[in-house]
């Protein structure tokens, strides 16, 4: 079950590491995040629509601040903001090669294919459930905000699991608070 | 962790079983139902808001079809509105009392005293993940209708575990597409 660890770098972007005062994405960082310094939901939400990639909804937006909010503040900085930038420009990239109609979604196969891809070893009817429990429209077939929000939910969940699968048997335990806290900790 | 099966009859109403047209929990039903003899989210929010209650959101309608919909038709029929009725009335009722000072609201340590009163083991720690993450708001207390999804969600996770806890111990072990599958198949 490996599969690409959070932060790898995109196809042809690397966040670079000069003081921040030089770094062009601080600028953007900035810009988005206004005087105090800090993306809250609705900035990163404004921010990542103005990409016109898809309309990111209010949860979507929420979740990727949930993911990487360390110290529990509820709003994205720098340093969360560079981490996630190259994630979602990975989840984009596969996103689009894979809609090969350009239609906006994609559908069943697709799906397992990108989360094969992605390394989750996943079976049909969980590909199907996937789709069942993030397309609001049920349609069968995810836009890119749907595509983005399972995402982080299979990674969280997946790395949850993994902490506890330690002889890395496919395999784990859980005791009752430990389950409960982890499916609900995860949910979007 | 025992707690209240699902079904069980509210305080004071118990649904009648006469032959379905001499039932007026039936012509109740078919007066929320339609035409079509079954009840969709639209329709069960219409009816729940009606009741003035609370304002019940889309989801948490969504969620409850879902809960008790075992023919997977994404409606609810009478059986299962029959089924639904005590229990929200029971959950509602539970709501009611703690909030003591009619603010529409319970908090922390109200809810974690319904979790208890409703059998579930639960810590501290969990009651305050449970605020957090179905507390849109964020200002760590529940209302009604974010109460009723938070406790369909837990029922759904409980019975998943309990299922795999056979020896009754608080551990049980999940394959990876076990464990993926229940949490996001009970996320709201």
């Amino acid at each position: 079950m490996a599969y690409p660890g959070y932060g790898s770098p995109p196809g042809g972007w690397q966040p670079s590491a000069p003081p921040p005062g030089m770094d062009p994405f601080y600028q953007y960082f900035s810009a988005v995040a206004g005087a105090d310094g800090q993306i809250s939901v609705s900035e990163l939400q404004r921010c990542l629509n103005s990409l016109n990639w898809t309309q990111f909804s209010e949860s979507t937006c929420q979740i990727m601040i949930s993911m990487l909010d360390r110290d529990r503040s509820g709003q994205m900085g720098y340093n969360e903001f560079k981490e996630l930038w190259p994630v979602l420009q990975q989840w984009r990239g596969t996103f689009v090669r894979l809609d090969t109609n350009k239609s906006g979604y994609i559908e069943a196969a697709e799906l397992g294919n990108a989360l094969r891809g992605f390394g989750y070893n996943v079976s049909p009817q969980f590909v199907n459930l996937v789709l069942l429990k993030f397309d609001y429209e049920t349609r069968s077939r995810l836009n890119l905000d749907q595509f983005v929000m399972a995402l982080i939910m299979l990674r969280g969940l997946t790395d949850a699991f993994r902490k506890r699968d330690v002889s890395q048997s496919g395999q784990a335990s859980f005791a009752y608070d430990e389950f409960m806290s982890e499916a609900i900790y995860h949910k979007p």
